[in-house]
């Protein structure tokens, strides 16, 4: 554990664009979340407006209205926001500045580094605080070329994808990794966002600040390294964004540069066109055909987890239902029912 | 045409580490290649060596051989090999500085940058010479993010793309290019590698040394501003890797961020393994899967085109029957017979 945080959400806690902030109060080994700032939502508890689930994480107006009330101590200011294009808004900086002047250090997840900042940088020095970029690229000569040392992984690796970017692929991750401690099998998650990291996974990097000659090789490196200093029984993989989403698609890298033994693929139920490009007209594509895709990557899918945020409970029973029946493969709601499900195909791979 | 240029392969002008060099012998908008430097072949003819056209490029054993015997000026020196990880080789610093220090620039597509080296940089500045890091990222406010801007062109977008690495997608490419130009159809080629860069292709990016957020968008506005500034009638896409080479798939941003309207497909008849990792025993797909693949994509394949180097003519011609048959697509050998072939799909699509 780091330290104590506090999370910025600026008036957004409760859209997707705070879902750094939603994976942190869900949970993170390296920060304790001991409050979050968002104006909009004052005086609630953070856990109980996510999920239902009292977390004792109260929600301030500002930083100030934090270091006046609260009596816990924050070491860190977490922005738990993100922006379209990764741009710092001019419009945080004021908050960023007064957590340096309380000398808290400040994690930043942004494309855009507040460390490359004279003035932000200058007031964090005096304050004695940090600057945590935390998609800084490595520097060049660390980043690692794939190697084929990926086939002396002898546990399963198990990639968790989605058919859109924004379903919950980091969450399903996180909800398996819990519910296979549960049984006594030892699978870290990979991690490969920034999110990820500030949860406190440690093995992982971050796929999209790195130069794309090196990916794979960092993925690799990722897992490698995970089960040669973990000795797991099975390694999570958290995807990125979705094998055929316009924008940029991913997938293919963790299939076959992360030599998959199969994936559990996350599917925003309700949901009609890739997050965002409804305008393009460019529709997700079914999970049957996602699983065909994939299929032609040389890997089965074992699972299917639903994201049920359009859907009612109802929609979202029947919809499980019937993949379950098309597709003959299990079909969880990992936030109305936990990924138990899901266990079975996982862990019939440990033999 | 930026200036005359020497070449550098330091004796390994007829392998595949030289590709670059190949590139420019076919073919440079941007420089004019007046030498080569290569010991192993000293006195030939790159041309004459390469395909058995001369083209009046002498081959010299050093830079201070080449000042010695040119009658031709020099206002570059190319690194024209690579080398594994793209590190610069410490042996050809010697030959780096000869040419700074007779006042050349020096052009180099590696990972690692010489505008980083302090004392080469220094003795770039001392003799009024550039370092060109062909390579180097662009500075991160200058990236752009896709933003479906790609389906505002009107014309088609071919890439030309390949079941394996170092096929000839980037010739294969200028041959079409080059072939569609005598039918007076301009079809610019967006350069996705140091080598297009380095031949003067005037829209593109350099794929694998671009943030992975955002290869998506950079291609897009690469083949976007191609379609604004040149007004083509059909804009080729020179292709990266493959689609599932294992040390780092790539392809689909190409056919699903660039909306490519179709592919044309290079493969290497004879080859097994993925180039490089015969070791790990995974085999090249068949062109018949490749295409399924593409398919899955939603672009369908217009035409092959065969890489014949591991064949001999006899052979070539009976796969390329073979797949003709077999696929009923046209299939071309573009070092025995041009592209000749491929010609009518791509021209069908002017309509």
């Amino acid at each position: 554990m780091d330290g104590n945080a506090i999370v910025f959400t600026n008036g957004k806690l409760q859209d997707n664009a705070a879902k750094t902030t939603h994976g942190l109060i869900r949970g993170s080994a390296r920060y304790k979340v001991v409050g979050v700032i968002d104006p909009v939502h004052v005086g609630k508890d953070a856990g109980e407006l996510l999920d239902g689930v009292h977390r004792n994480m109260p929600i301030f107006s500002s930083v100030s209205d934090f270091l006046d009330k609260s009596e816990e101590k924050a070491d860190y200011f977490i922005i738990g926001i993100a922006n379209a294009g990764g741009k710092l808004d001019p419009n945080w900086m004021p908050e960023i500045e007064a957590s340096l002047q309380a000398g808290m250090s400040i994690v930043n997840g942004m494309h855009e580094f507040l460390s490359e900042k004279a003035e932000v940088a200058s007031l964090a020095e005096s304050h004695n605080a940090s600057l945590i970029d935390v998609r800084k690229p490595k520097a060049r000569g660390d980043q690692k070329f794939w190697s084929a040392e990926i086939y002396e992984v002898t546990c399963p690796i198990i990639p968790v994808i989605g058919t859109d970017c924004a379903v919950g692929k980091r969450t399903t991750a996180r909800f398996l990794m819990e519910a296979l401690a549960e049984k006594g099998v030892k699978a870290p998650m990979v991690y490969t966002g920034q999110t990820g990291w500030m949860q406190g996974n440690d093995h992982g990097f971050v796929f999209d600040s790195t130069l794309n000659d090196f990916v794979s090789g960092e993925l690799e490196h990722a897992i490698v390294s995970c089960y040669r200093e973990v000795k797991p029984d099975m390694i999570l993989v958290e995807g990125q964004s979705a094998l055929r989403n316009p924008s940029g698609p991913c997938g293919s890298e963790m299939l076959i540069s992360g030599n998959a033994s199969g994936v559990i693929l996350v599917h925003p139920e309700g949901r009609t066109y890739y997050k965002g490009w409804d305008f393009t007209g460019k529709k997700i594509h079914s999970i049957e055909s996602e699983i065909e895709l994939i299929r032609m990557y040389g890997v089965e899918t074992l699972g299917i987890a639903l994201n049920t945020k359009l859907v009612n409970l109802e929609e979202a029973k029947a919809a499980q239902a019937r993949y379950k029946e098309s597709l003959g493969i299990p079909v969880a709601l990992p936030v109305e029912e936990g990924v138990e499900e899901l266990l079975t195909p996982l862990m019939a791979l440990l033999g």
